[in-house]
């Protein structure tokens, strides 16, 4: 398999940290690439209209997006426990949850590009304070669930951590970790496994 | 249940419309509200960290989110066929043509956002054109892959019928049904279940 991605993005680092904690990464080659919403690549964009990575080619050649398709994909392919429950009440809390990693990272981006992409005289203040409203909501909703993110490896662990990870890569200013210390516990712990040290942005 | 949404809301209409083709809607409240990244909205607030729509709140009083989750957890309640394949092959296709829909809707959102919402001196086209890169290039593989969409009725289908539906309700100027005539037969048979008929955006 391929994984088309660029190591400084969260969702791609989902794929990459899910691979590694189920043994399925040395069956995967990682290939770098970058992708703006305002500029083309056409090679990512003729496996993935959208534009975005990650994509995986599978080894039957299907070219599989968004991060989230991918995750379950490669989940349904290795013999460990299952990262996605199957247990309705922990697969729907742990979807939920997974996906507000995922609108977290989104928000965050949408930031990045706000402020860094954006040319400065275009840039629209209470655009980027809405999104990082979403970010600080869901770092407290985060806080106050943090029971969540304990027990046996799932989605949602490798999902927020990720997200705070991004975080750190792209926000240090915010200083997240500040009134948030059963988060930032969750991380200095899950931060250390091998597979997210790997995948750390450089 | 509830389920906070807006009758304009593209991701909303697919929770309406599956509840409609399996049955559930009767058990389902629709409570309006509306959301907007640079607004604040508590009460969607409370219950999504990230303020955004459709929330849905089950009868065991979880509120869960995003619109992929709601979808996957309504399909678990019903009796009838199964909109989320289990064979997989058939799921990863349908699970990635969802997720093309869902990337198609995201971007159109973008845009609207851009040309709607931010003051105009603060636009920025190349961004707009880059994210309309994506919707175009969106609906040529949707046309190239049409075959897809016919069938028994799955996730995508009613995802795709509202990624077009929006399209219609606020890009009427794409006139996205020129050359593709697949795509424009398969909205033309869709749009009229009664499912999509009750859901359309006024």
């Amino acid at each position: 398999m391929q994984l088309i991605h660029a190591p400084a993005s969260p969702f791609a680092r989902k794929v990459r940290v899910l691979a590694s904690e189920t043994g399925l990464l040395p069956r995967i080659e990682l290939v770098d690439t970058a992708v703006l919403p305002v500029t083309l690549n056409e090679r990512v964009n003729a496996l993935n209209p959208l534009g975005k990575i990650p994509v995986l080619l599978t080894d039957d050649g299907e070219a599989l997006f968004d991060s989230r398709v991918i995750c379950e994909y490669l989940d349904s392919l290795h013999d460990q426990p299952r990262l996605f429950p199957i247990e309705p009440t922990m697969r729907w809390r742990t979807l939920r949850l997974a996906a507000l990693a995922d609108g977290l990272m989104e928000a965050a981006l949408l930031v990045r590009y706000e402020r860094a992409v954006r040319p400065v005289e275009l840039q629209w203040n209470e655009w980027a304070e809405g999104q990082l409203g979403k970010v600080r909501r869901a770092l407290l909703a985060l806080e106050a669930h943090v029971e969540e993110l304990q027990g046996p490896l799932h989605i949602a662990q490798i999902a927020v951590a990720c997200a705070l990870g991004y975080l750190d890569f792209r926000f240090a200013e915010l200083d997240w970790r500040k009134g948030l210390p059963g988060l930032a516990s969750f991380q200095a712990s899950f931060a250390a496994r091998a597979s997210m040290v790997e995948s750390t942005p450089a």
